[in-house]
């Protein structure tokens, strides 16, 4: 292919600015990750956590290479992801702030007898074995099978709960008052 | 590796209604995503959607099997993500039930010069080329590279708006009175 052709046939990206426009838009549940790879605990909040498949049980994250956790998560077995409500703000706080010590607090996390460290009294959290690691751009996508679950406060089907999203710089409630009307599971 | 070692080095995967139970407390934003591969166009209502990477533009979802829409998106070179706000429930439902055709009403969608279908009026649409499918238990990952945007209601930072959530089988509107306070940006 002659390299005017090719020049034509790949189209530009959009530019990073007006990406940003739409995804400040769009909100998120709330995940901080726990990882050790040897050499003490790592943690990052998280709002790219989706399931991805149930049988067999995986889910997905992505990991800037910006983050202070992406070299351990990049050699890391396992992982712990922990799924946040609104009583759990101060561990989403804590994962999303820069250049603090995620693990001063010993009274706030435990290691479980396979290793990993986790937050004491989270909604729930799901250890996981890494599957896979898709290198995109400057990041990762990292693709994660379920070993292992705990639920702290449990969340009945279409029933309300206190859960916490996080949207274009602040967190939000769900609760009663914020829905709308009975939905369609998806 | 005798098979009795390789059964103890696999841990067993977590049962997938513990699995479901820890994601059914777990909120997410509200996308639908629409792809030709030239039989007609096809749509699925998505609560993946993930950005992984602003430079280069990079964004994530998965599609099950199951889903109506996933023989299109095994093969459609680009696709359109519409990012959905309150204002655009009606576009939600229709790309979430199913057994249905998802572009009956001529008047509420249009097609791009460029061949891709777009529904009318939501919050904001991001043109997308496919550059890779990640094979996840019985879903696909796909990995998609933003070329082309229109935002129709433009968020600005850290003011509210009118932001729609996916929760426990039900929608939720995100506003002034559910913000808990100013958060961090992650």
């Amino acid at each position: 292919m002659p390299a005017s052709k090719a020049a034509i046939d790949v189209e530009q990206s959009l530019p990073s600015e007006d990406f940003k426009a739409v995804f400040r838009g769009h909100p998120s549940g709330v995940a901080v990750i726990t990882a050790d790879a040897g050499q003490g605990p790592v943690a990052l909040t998280a709002s790219s956590v989706a399931s991805v498949s149930a049988e067999p049980p995986l889910l997905i994250f992505s990991v800037s290479a910006l983050s202070s956790a992406s070299p351990v998560l990049s050699r890391a077995e396992t992982v712990v992801v922990h799924f946040l409500d609104v009583q759990d703000i101060d561990v989403a706080k804590l994962g999303a702030k820069s250049g603090i010590d995620r693990f001063a607090q010993a009274q706030t996390w435990t290691r479980l007898s396979t290793g990993e460290t986790v937050y004491d009294g989270v909604r729930a959290w799901v250890r996981c074995e890494i599957v896979e690691r898709i290198q995109a751009g400057e990041s990762k996508v990292l693709i994660a099978r379920a070993l292992q679950s705990h639920i702290e406060r449990d969340v009945q089907p279409g029933q309300p709960s206190d859960a916490l999203v996080y949207h274009n710089r602040m967190w939000h409630h769900l609760d009663e008052r914020s829905a709308i009307d009975h939905g369609i599971a998806m």
